[in-house]
């Protein structure tokens, strides 16, 4: 008989992905049916204050400091780690052994060797039904899961072009103050994890390919910045009377690369693309139609049938991706009535909570976040070695 | 001293509409600062089972068959009405009379009377600090809040043309089933009053002016139709052994109007514009500038700046209306992270509370909301007098 | 046996259209076969210096300020109409008698009795293989004329709206210069006739369906306006010394329509939108399907296919209209490379030759023309009769 | 006094470039003042059959099927050079050493060596006054000229980001015949010097930045095709009985870059990309602005102002480039009234006579051209050494 016992949260983590994460646990149940209800029992942070006043706006029952005690108090069911990067993996290991289901933000990790044991730990945990994901959370937008779909169907026949360019420009200023997303130490990376690691895992995903060898380049503009004075929006604002820091990671990023398929992808990311807010874009040509997307018109996907059936009248079609028919969205409006950003998020518990409860692997499991960190490395070395063409490292089987 | 203790609301309706609201008053704290913290305290629906299931489903504490139950209780600050149009004056009268806020959704009533009646019980119930707003909830769009900003400004200067077209399919196929929408005694009338009410209220808001007079047309493409079986989406599934039955209200209108500035109006609303799903569509011309906007992007404005400053780079602008400098956005997501429809609703319990913690109207109000209902009263006469240019009604100073 | 002698024209009128029909008579027989070819013989305007220029300049042969000349010369076998609507009814009818063969741009005339005259000696002239056209290029638009081949093959299945809406902002200015075309003793009517004309001649050309009566609003923003200095653009340059003079014809119009199937059409024409340079745009939606168009994108058609075969992946379509299966597409560059607004005018002259030609009548005849006419004088009719319904005249059968 | 005696021209090449050229030189000197006017004097080409009926139809007064003769005649001012690359230098050193003004199709050459070879020739016949220019048409078109002024005025700031990708799609199918285009003996490179060079130069030219160095990939998808039976198209029709023949040049290129200014650029091209009809797409990022513009909707530049001057009304402008204040438009139709893919020649007729009037050098020369040679060759080079960044030579200073 199933487990219809809650499902106690803790979050870790109280700042943007926070609360996303936050709202996302609340609204799931509203409008799915899932096999446990998400209890929002325990938010951790690194400042009392702050914490505190996060847990009460964003509904949490209890608040702490300390990650550890999230960890090892019984009445928690699920780590969900909402922090920088390089913390993920010392959470999480703990999480698994201390047999929490663990869901991390993207990238998994700031290193291969981290998230290798992530990955390994994932492994083992599942062994005894304890189980992880990774919040690539574009996955869970409507248009990419249609496009996903019409991919597996073979709509688009052999893939033979993917080009994604993820594009902000909350850095073009020069002025723009330092944040933990600029250094190196937290975050890894800078575009390239950041936001060029959402386009390599969509991009693998929606193929159902791997990337197998890619040849990069990365680009710092601004290379000093002044130091952050108040929190706000992706970066915060500056303090005009502080210092100067150096930023120690990628302004953006390209590369091409070759899939598993054969196809030839494109990428870039960049957070300096003025103008274009949070243009998360893909298309993929097969040799019998196409899609693109950007997320910027999230509620809607471009395919283009080249099958031949109806040559006078063929175009990249509009669809607005908000019909019961369509993944997700039965539970939620009437056709036309769009949905969020947020609902990705709505989007991802569900999914997750759905595996829990089935006790199947979720996905993206920290495996294929693994893949996706194996790319990261992959252009980094390639970036390193004059763009030189660098395979991607994969599992053994 | 401020009232700081809880909102407790009553809300009466479990379907579509109930469903947003739920939402928005479960969002609206968490996102934004309330003078008061909204308590969901009571879910009136008219089947008990129904009403059960989805004052759990929704996070109701209570639920209730009988819409007096809420309006007697002293424990309630709030009745939201989200039943058909033929109930509302009753409900909103006898809340009023008890000294509840009123939150009513649009149409106000289903005739100038019954509108008329609310809007007064409303004014008298304002001298004693009860409060009552109409749920147009397309002013709650943050692109269409920075239009009426701009228009505002006097960026647009005096105001040409107004173009609305609210354009829906879900009754292209004459299969689609009768639902309470199509049933006069209950819906009042069809596209006029379920959407082409939203695009009167919006065209009035936007520019300030008022409609002065109308020459329109009502239009019945598809005049009996199927029993509907079970709900789903805005018309529900229709049972295909049910008897047919005569559809008593409008699928299309049309009108031409002159707003109290001179403006020329032309407006359009049909549930039978096959492929477009929910597209509540304006664009307003003036001497300098123009907007035009589109609910189907519902996170864009278009605005054209005809002020001659930069004549080889005039064109309309794609505003991409999720930045903090934006009406509602600062306490959402980072630039360029979408809100979907249910925000809208979000938007206005938030409006709605900070008017009752500040004890000054919230708008629309009850006579704003008659203003409207005048239109559609003009624009049902006229279409019965052969299209004839018919004044709308106006209240006296 | 084909007559194959060369086809020898006579343009009246040496301004904006004449320079467009001029091109056009160059153009066609390089990238068409046509049954003679056509010889630029006679240009004729009213001012000598003028007139001379512009032959050499545009490739006239000769040049004339009288066009009666044109008529009476025995060499020249079509008469090019291109003069304001003051003087087609004297010019054709003159030319009908002649013997000659007549294109007349649009509107056909400044009445519907004038129109009447044409068409009745259109008819006559017929009988002897004089053979008459009017000018309503937007026909030749590719994208158009495929609309027009879904609509006729039943793709969109019974039309119940038509939506209208020709905008231009050249007049937005006030202090833009009178031309004649705001003139209405030389224009017949203002934004109505000049470009309200071509959306009547469109939607009954798409649909295959007539107007049977409309309800109409006529409206003048700016009521008088400097006299013209220099001649450029649509409306030339005002004189800033000179006095004002009255505008006398409409700046905007808009009206709802009856189509003979039951379709409900709006229309709207203004020069007065802000923004918009020249969006002639049209949305046809059926049972089963949608088009929609905007000339500021003429290559492209939007079609919606809602025949229900593949209900996940509906949306509006971008067809870029380029293709060889396009019609008149196959005689230009290859897939993508794009038209412009002259080449309507290269197949108008195509078609208009090719009925020649082959002896059969070109479309739109005369009495097509007159049938937008009469639209014209109904839409007139109902606006000073406070905007009644009123019936469009039909021809008696 | 200058020269202005007729320019007598000779075409060499028949196919879609032939009839491109030809309309071009008829049409400039109908619509913009030239110093000399072009007589199309001779059309050149390989069957006799094939070039007389090409040169009625033309309108060509002689032809011939020795590019010989065209090269010695005294009467022929202009060689005019359409064939396939492999060609062009012997054609060109001919045509210069005989002192006639050469105008070429792109790429210049198939090799450095021979760009460098005709580059020489062309430096030194400037000294006595014999001009030369290469093809590249893209660079007339209004949108792209008015994006370099932006650039050039300097609204966009440093220059950050180019991304360009040039996708067709007349090749998706695999049974697509072998036509020249596809022979690497012919044609050079594939998509990489038919469209490819077009990116390069635009973007070279929009920044007045050169490409230092790139990251190269070449792909060819389908490596053996059928025979060509017919002509039609870009590629023309499979002959199904005939052999198969082996593709010797790339389908798809994608390169990373660096400009001289430090910008990142990232290039694709590719005839796969189904769907895609002619989408020349082109996007720059400069620190305070952007541009973006695609040839399928070649009458419109999109264009970002992100100099802070009106924040909350920031967005994607889209220009409609048909207004007199827009390059080369002020000769055409009214404002709204786009132009086609013809017109791009039109005007590099114009802007070539017009060099040749003043005795100033056209651009792009064929040092110019030779730039762009180089970068198809560092291309090439970096391809073949596993995407190694590989410089751009240069001419030294």
């Amino acid at each position: 008989m199933a487990d219809q016992t809650p499902l106690r949260v803790a979050l870790i983590g109280t700042a943007f992905m926070g609360a996303a994460h936050s709202q996302a646990w609340r609204t799931a149940p509203r409008f799915f049916d899932l096999p446990r209800e998400p209890e929002m029992a325990l938010l951790v942070g690194r400042s009392a204050d702050t914490t505190a006043a996060q847990a009460t706006k964003l509904g949490w029952q209890e608040w702490s400091t300390d990650w550890r005690e999230a960890v090892s108090r019984d009445d928690i069911d699920v780590i969900d780690i909402c922090t920088p990067g390089d913390t993920h993996v010392e959470i999480a290991l703990a999480a698994l052994a201390a047999g929490k289901h663990v869901l991390c933000e993207k990238p998994l990790a700031n290193s291969v060797a981290e998230a290798v044991a992530m990955a390994d730990a994932a492994e083992q945990a599942a062994q005894s039904g304890v189980l992880s994901m990774c919040g690539f959370s574009y996955r869970r937008t409507p248009a990419l899961a249609l496009a996903r779909r019409f991919i597996a169907e073979g709509r688009l026949g052999a893939i033979r072009h993917v080009r994604a360019d993820y594009l902000q420009d909350w850095l073009s200023d020069p002025a723009a103050p330092l944040s933990w997303r600029l250094d190196k130490a937290k975050a890894g990376s800078g575009a390239l994890g950041d936001i060029g690691a959402h386009s390599i895992d969509t991009a693998q995903w929606l193929t159902g390919e791997s990337i197998t060898e890619v040849s990069a380049t990365l680009r710092t503009f601004v290379t000093e910045r002044p130091q952050r004075g108040a929190a706000a929006g992706l970066g915060g604002v500056a303090d005009p009377d502080a210092a100067r820091g150096p930023v120690t990671v990628d302004d953006a990023m390209a590369f091409t690369a070759t899939f598993s398929g054969g196809a030839l992808g494109v990428f870039e990311a960049t957070r300096m693309a003025t103008g274009r807010r949070n243009a998360n874009r893909i298309e993929i040509n097969g040799e019998s139609g196409s899609i693109a997307f950007d997320f910027e018109r999230m509620n809607e996907l471009e395919y283009f049938d080249g099958r031949g059936t109806d040559p006078e009248a063929e175009g990249f079609r509009r669809i607005v991706v908000t019909d019961p028919v369509h993944p997700y969205v039965a539970n939620w409006w009437p056709t036309g009535h769009g949905l969020g950003y947020e609902h990705l998020f709505t989007h991802q518990m569900v999914d997750f909570v759905t595996a829990i409860g089935a006790g199947t692997a979720p996905s993206p499991g920290f495996g294929e976040a693994l893949d996706v960190q194996r790319v990261l490395a992959a252009v980094e070395a390639s970036a390193k070695a004059r763009s030189q063409t660098t395979p991607v490292e994969r599992r053994t089987a």
